[in-house]
């Protein structure tokens, strides 16, 4: 790593020799094997932005530009180049770097970026600031063609016209979001991508028009608005400059003199300008190049072989979600399945292979996705829309005002619920559980094991009102399996019956109590182990017959505490002590689920020491 | 009303004569007159689409046809022309007719909208699930060029190319939103409509290509792609075009038959049609024509002057905001303001044409609004974000994972928090409190009356983490003005102290708790009244305090008990003994803020009630 071993401050790249860059971009993607292959981590992406990203910053000048990253998976070429090679080696594990853009962390990153289609919107207020301060930073927004389609970048794009100043919008076409795109905007992206004889073609037109004045230039000078229309005939992504933004490209985003010649000349540009590059993600590094979606977010891996470490025994909630889905699919000819680009993280791949006409994926689209879901359902249909707990936050307006204003019967699989460990604070599913509990007429369910997702899925299809059920990410829990009570509306399941201590877990904290009673039960004590499968409404019957015999209740989630059921619990009674095991109020950090567990005291451990405290 | 008269039952309009639709849309127009001065309402939206309403009730067959509104305040000709013409005469009115559409209210409204941008999505839903049960409804949306701007019809938009029957898209573009429409698309949109020049010219272009077959028909035939773009030139709309959609327009939305020809017309194509109709908000009456946005929604007035009844002799806390926020930016050149497509109905107007260069009107788009404004933030630049509070539901994600995270400093103004009366379920702010209790790191306030607004105003102006202040619509409340204690973080205030009974209330509620007060003390309590200036934060330090002397608590709020201040004191304590005046777990219909109040408890009346029970 001759070169690499060069960089080891911001800008250093700029003492590079240009005809060495190839070379660095190589030893780039070397280090990016060593390093995810280790850790694990968003592989694909950043081996697709390598050149990009060397481009910008021969580009770009750190920590005064401004480079906003959208996904921000892909930045990690961009931490390697900015002071953080080595610190690499601690890529999403607990208290290392983190995987995601983190001004925290550096002050060449300019902003948090974890959900898609936030990078547009960031770096217009960095362009607009830059515009009322009258200084002179460069304002870069980095996105996929993926995020492209998130409604909030639409927004965005809408609104940049305003903008006197430049601003760039390199658009990294992959022709992916993790999966391959969908949609108008990604057939549009297609067309201009059947580049060469596109281009050839434009050029043969322009130069025709010239040929021949009677037609072409005497049309064009004496039609105004026919002019602009002919203007379409010289310039692809006419889509993007019918809002109001200059178009160049498409150009080879594996080109590095061609991504800075483009940025030097979108820079003499006033006004926001997309710089649309065509990249391979996983470019480098042949079986991510052949299965990009496995690479995106990849467990550790052999380089040589690029088989990902650790057996896969056991099945994940995931797993199990889309072989119970596909069955009762096949039972029920109303039930349809909506994913916003995860068709394989939410494990709906196999459903749309076999019941293509009754899958829809609608592309990184969260707020369509559920009202879209609505519309179907108040059309007699039973839609299940799978999405991760993070990116429900997405959604939180629509669940409102769409579905359960109307109680139409969407069904949501909400997965990813509770902490997800290496993304860290940016993905997390540890809010769900509050802001759900704040919309009239919801149903929430967590399962405790495999088996009662395929309980509660049974349930909650032929249940008429709307459901979200929440599961996390990783494997089923080994545990409680003789444990499978019927799955009835509002009713929570007693799984050991005690006296004087209750203990009511929800999810995957249900294995934790467990644990927990195997514990006291050696101390002599008898506890009572009840799993909260409903975690919407609060269970005033079953804790009043309860608290007759139980002085004590201890209430485990892996939830922030506001909003929790064991904060309403305890707000719900007054004469009934209740203990809340579940995370701070805080934004947690990436790091193993085990060892976040821990220091955030979750854990079958810290439901014991809460008890022996009292 | 000769021919209105005639129309009692859905469809009876398809009874009358073509050559008396004329006359019908005029006896339409008096009537929504004679509605809307008498119970306000949305007055300039209905009388821009009467034609369009004619024209899709000639071609649907109600219940069975789907006809789905965005935003929805433009139904009111279609629930007159379904069966609800003498019930209109209770619009908004308390256990009356809804403003809005609403499937509860009548088979003939197939969906809820009273948030913006959703048509598309449902109606997708609609048309997919007829794909999939073969039947052969027609589905029809009816969407505003500003509803447009909105991320999730984008991603609609996107997502609708799929579809592989028919869907029609009503386009009814007044250049407007509630205000004049901003951004790219909008001026996209303006150059269609320079359509009588344009129009002109294509016909000129397409027949000039023709007559010169070497550079015409020749070039065509001959490169594919190249003909696709010489499409460009003979079809307007390609925007629409380009994300997979037929598009027909501009046409005339006044002119009922050209409507009708154009349903006609698009039904016959396959996949989904958008129909671009330009027309007049208040069309037919001269003020609203004249001021459509003061005549958005309308308080009752006087046909004949156009004048607004009664005297408007106390302010707002918009209008206090309005004048507040100017002031602050006169010191403070940091200070920037951004709105959702609102510029009048959060009082920035104002603030827009005094610092033109430090406004932002980015359309309807509260999610790119909010992380827009962190962008503004982290560049170092102080923005105020003005939005509904019911509006906030759609940046929820965007508060939490860009704004929060970051501890950037951005200022949200949220407006209509509480009970909005007569938009009644849609509208309700009734949900804030609780979804931003969820969010780390947020600071959330509610002032009691005018001038306490202009002082939390001014602390956060002054403070560098992320703050929203919520307020109700209205106006201020006149009691109090003599309680003005300095607003420091974290500090509540003390109005009156007393002993054994300590009030606390937030925001409007103040006041109510206040008169409670008074009737209490004629009674013999010596109250103490507490106003909660900081709602995200329980105040541990002065509850425990005042538990000393105090026996009861009371907190009084306008927002849904879960997730209230009250909710999360009565989990704080565990033996303090807290009773939560609030409203119940539920959508809350249209009616006054008073008769709402009254109805779902929470008056000084029912402060006193819950004490005397105790």
């Amino acid at each position: 790593m001759e070169l690499l071993d060069r960089i080891s401050e911001p800008n250093d790249i700029k003492n590079l020799p240009s005809d060495q860059l190839d070379q660095l971009a190589k030893e780039i993607r070397e280090y990016l094997l060593v390093v995810t292959s280790r850790n694990g981590g968003h592989l694909a992406s950043n081996l697709g932005i390598v050149e990009i990203t060397i481009a910008l910053h021969r580009f770009l000048d750190f920590p005064k530009d401004k480079l906003v990253f959208d996904v921000g998976h892909q930045s990690y070429v961009h931490k390697i180049l900015t002071g953080r090679k080595d610190a690499m080696m601690s890529l999403r594990q607990l208290d290392g770097i983190s995987g995601f853009p983190d001004p925290s962390e550096s002050d060449c990153d300019s902003f948090v970026a974890g959900h898609a289609s936030t990078a547009v919107s960031a770096a217009l207020g960095f362009a607009h600031a830059r515009e009322l301060k009258k200084t002179d930073e460069k304002v870069v927004a980095v996105i996929g063609d993926g995020s492209l389609t998130g409604g909030m970048a639409q927004e965005a794009l809408n609104n940049a016209s305003n903008l006197n100043s430049n601003m760039i919008i390199v658009l990294n076409d992959n022709e992916r979001s993790i999966s391959r795109n969908v949609g108008g905007l990604s057939n549009y992206l297609g067309k201009i991508r059947t580049s060469k004889r596109y281009l050839d073609a434009k050029r043969a037109v322009t130069e025709g028009l010239r040929k021949v004045p009677a037609v072409g230039e005497a049309m064009i000078s004496s039609l105004r608005i026919a002019k602009e229309s002919i203007k379409r005939l010289v310039v692809s992504g006419m889509y993007f400059e019918d809002l109001g933004l200059t178009y160049i490209g498409p150009i080879d985003g594996h080109d590095i003199k061609q991504v800075y010649e483009a940025l030097v000349n979108a820079s003499k540009i006033e006004g926001p300008v997309i710089i649309h590059c065509l990249t391979k993600k996983g470019k480098g590094y042949l079986p991510a190049q052949q299965h990009p979606a496995l690479y995106h977010g990849v467990d550790p891996f052999d380089i040589k072989t690029g088989v990902v470490n650790g057996k896969k025994s056991q099945k994940s909630y995931t797993d199990i979600f889309s072989e119970k889905i596909i069955q009762l699919a096949g039972n029920n000819d109303r039930i349809v399945a909506v994913t916003a680009a995860m068709p394989f993280g939410t494990g709906l791949y196999n459903f749309k292979k076999q019941y293509p006409d009754r899958f829809f994926d609608v592309g990184i689209a969260e707020e369509h996705a559920i009202t879209f879901a609505a519309g179907l359902a108040a059309a007699g249909m039973k839609p299940v829309v799978a999405l991760y707990s993070t990116f429900l936050q997405r959604g939180y307006d629509q669940l409102l005002h769409d579905v359960c204003m109307m109680q139409l019967p969407v069904v949501l699989a909400v997965d990813r619920a509770g902490l997800v460990g290496n993304d860290g604070k940016t993905h997390q599913g540890i809010f769900d559980e509050g802001f759900l509990s704040t919309i009239p007429g919801l149903t929430v369910m967590s399962p405790k094991n495999g088996q009662e997702l395929e309980d509660m899925l049974e349930f909650a299809m032929n249940y008429d009102k709307p459901v979200v059920i929440r599961y996390p990410r990783g494997k089923v829990s080994d545990l409680l399996d003789n444990y499978r009570q019927p799955v009835k509306l509002n009713e929570n399941e007693i799984i050991l019956q005690g006296k004087d201590i209750c203990i009511m877990a929800a999810g995957t904290m249900v294995s934790e109590a467990y644990k927990a009673c195997v514990i006291l039960k050696d101390e002599g004590y008898k506890p009572t182990l009840v799993n909260i499968r409903f975690l919407h409404d609060i269970d005033r019957e079953l804790i009043l017959q309860m608290s007759e015999t139980h002085s004590l209740f201890v209430i485990a989630e892996e939830v922030v505490y506001t909003g929790s059921y064991a904060e309403r619990c305890r707000a719900a009674f007054d004469n009934i002590r209740i203990e809340a095991v579940t995370l701070p109020d805080r934004y947690i950090e990436h790091g193993s689920v085990d060892q976040l567990r821990k220091r955030y005291h979750i854990t079958a451990e810290d439901i014991v020491n809460k008890i022996r405290k009292v």
